[in-house]
């Protein structure tokens, strides 16, 4: 799997005649390889790193703690070995730092007069010291992003599955959404469909929130009275792939402010969409979306139009005021206009979409109504 | 907010000759200040690091993504700085490791002479390289560890509520155990249940498995039959600290295996329990306790007997068979014994404690029977 990532990656650092890399991003490592380590709230309990990859002229490493050796082993190929280190143990105090280095010592040997890449926000000191030579190393930090725009078969089903995810979230979301009701209680019921439909965890991002309170944020104890709306934003974050979709919500009937404000950002949306084909620059979205809500009289939304998602939530190509970023076919984006009034109500419609030739195919089916 | 834990770590530090020193891991920091950040899966969508603490001469510096700037502020005190970056913007490149960069720099400044401790195994190189100095640098991974084990009151309080959540999720599991559910089923009730009560998102640890497949490890698709035993594991992770919990649950009546097997591993918890008093070397609890299992014919289980909890799920004291570690009061320590016979049925059992001048108090309130 992610044969064609690795490619794409050796010609990158042959181009930049770096013979030897480190990947430390979870990221850049999910992205090389396509394991996904199912994280729970971070680094693994007995871990002393997030999984690491070693690249020496073509051929990959994947250095991960022994909990995910049999997670990690179907992913070992013609270019990409698996090594795993010693994390728990129950006979003899857990070194999973100790180990690692071992580990790391036996495969990862800089060669004499090559530069080697780091990802250097993300490798610790600890390994990163092991690398250290008279060469010197080169920042490849964001090398990455740039190739992870245009996504692969391979990411692409994943990614459906996961929005087809989202989709079966929103549907019992929205369903629950009712007066009396809390913000915790709308995400737990989405948060329950998703993980009976998958059969397993599903880490849920994002937001659910009432709309007159903020745009974004985790769910909380507040309570729906009857003129509220519910802004319902979820990425569902599985085998280390994100979507994204937003749906706005009511207990009955629209307010007539919401009526009209949930119909603007639907039409907004619709036009962002139809904007979408290969060839156009991210800002110029960004800017006709935001001229179509104040042209009708409503306040510029604080956040992005819109962005790319893949082994991470929010990622290039960034459709945002300054961005020069051209759109290209297979690219993967979310578009989310939203109207806010602080204190009163507020709406965001969201949907995910995969850029074709000639225009895109929507990846989100959740009701926008 | 934890001040406590600040000045026995300034005396730490200063008993080593360490005048500055960087906190890096997750634990550390959350220990140093009382502040978690409400992470998802690991570090901030856009911010560089997790958070980070600068320690120089008995004064802190909790560094950390603007994003979190709401929530990390009140924890500032006359010993402790709160300091931001920027993470997410709409009218530029997010460039959250140039901009931590910036700020680290500002206030981590290394002094000729001194002696810099950093948690190497955690700390980025793009930061570590800020301190490398002629004097060196000491690392510090781990140190923090053996403190952490005396809980203070605060820490207490933060305990105890979520020791009462996992309650409440072991209620509705148990509820939630039927023959033709799934592991992921039950999970998902305890999930939720937990989520409801605590009025906000609770991510949630460990295991919900049928006893015949695993002793451990994350819910799915396995459906529960007549004769299943299920082993429901909650590690309830709020506001930075860990509780946990184990209880084994049937859909209807025990099998005469499950019925004997049960009595000994409950019978085997309360002799553990039996044993937790200050001064009592930790390897003896466990011996003792697998010895119990053994003679009555039953194998030995593959796990540690129990270990301590905190800002981590599992950490010192740990009840294994090397430790030489002395209980003292005020540790909160897990025991939870099992008998597994794979592919038939198992069975654990786990309850928390704090440990008192002469015996326990529990910490865990669900039915063991």
């Amino acid at each position: 799997m992610h044969k064609e990532q690795r490619q794409q990656t050796h010609a990158l650092l042959r181009q930049s005649q770096i013979d030897q890399a480190l990947f430390a991003r979870p990221e850049s490592v999910k992205w090389l390889t396509g394991f996904a380590a199912p994280v729970q709230i971070g680094i693994h309990l007995q871990a002393s790193s997030y999984p690491l990859v070693w690249y020496d002229a073509g051929q990959y490493h994947l250095i991960t703690v022994d909990a995910y050796a049999e997670l990690a082993n179907p992913y070992q190929d013609s270019d990409l070995n698996v090594s795993t280190y010693q994390g728990y143990r129950v006979d003899g105090p857990i070194e999973s730092g100790k180990r690692l280095l071992e580990l790391f010592r036996k495969l990862a040997v800089p060669r004499p007069g090559v530069r080697i890449g780091l990802e250097r926000e993300y490798v610790s000191e600890l390994v990163a010291a092991q690398l250290r030579t008279d060469d010197g190393s080169i920042a490849i930090d964001g090398w990455l992003e740039r190739l992870r725009q245009i996504k692969t078969a391979e990411e692409l089903a994943v990614l459906r599955r996961n929005f087809g995810l989202g989709d079966v979230g929103h549907v019992a979301a929205r369903n629950a959404v009712a007066v009396g009701k809390r913000e915790i209680d709308v995400w737990g019921v989405g948060h329950n469909a998703i993980e009976q439909a998958a059969g397993c965890r599903v880490p849920l991002g994002n937001d659910c929130v009432l709309g007159r309170r903020a745009y974004s944020g985790w769910p909380l104890n507040y309570e729906i009275a009857e003129t509220d709306s519910v802004i319902v934003d979820f990425s569902v974050i599985l085998d280390g792939y994100w979507s994204d979709s937003c749906g706005t919500y009511y207990p009955g009937e629209k307010t007539p402010t919401q009526t009209k404000i949930h119909q603007v950002v639907y039409d907004a949306l619709e036009y962002a969409i139809s904007l979408v084909k290969p060839g156009v620059v991210a800002r110029t979205i960004d800017q006709k979306v935001r001229q179509f809500i104040t042209d009708k009289g409503y306040p510029n939304y604080p956040h992005h139009t819109g962005h790319g998602v893949g082994v991470s939530g929010h990622e290039a190509p960034r459709i945002v005021p300054y961005s020069a970023e051209i759109l290209h076919e297979g690219m993967v984006i979310m578009l989310e206009p939203g109207i806010y009034l602080p204190g009163e109500t507020g709406v965001r419609l969201e949907e995910g979409m995969l850029i074709l030739s000639d225009g895109v195919e929507l990846l989100t089916h959740h009701d926008k109504s």
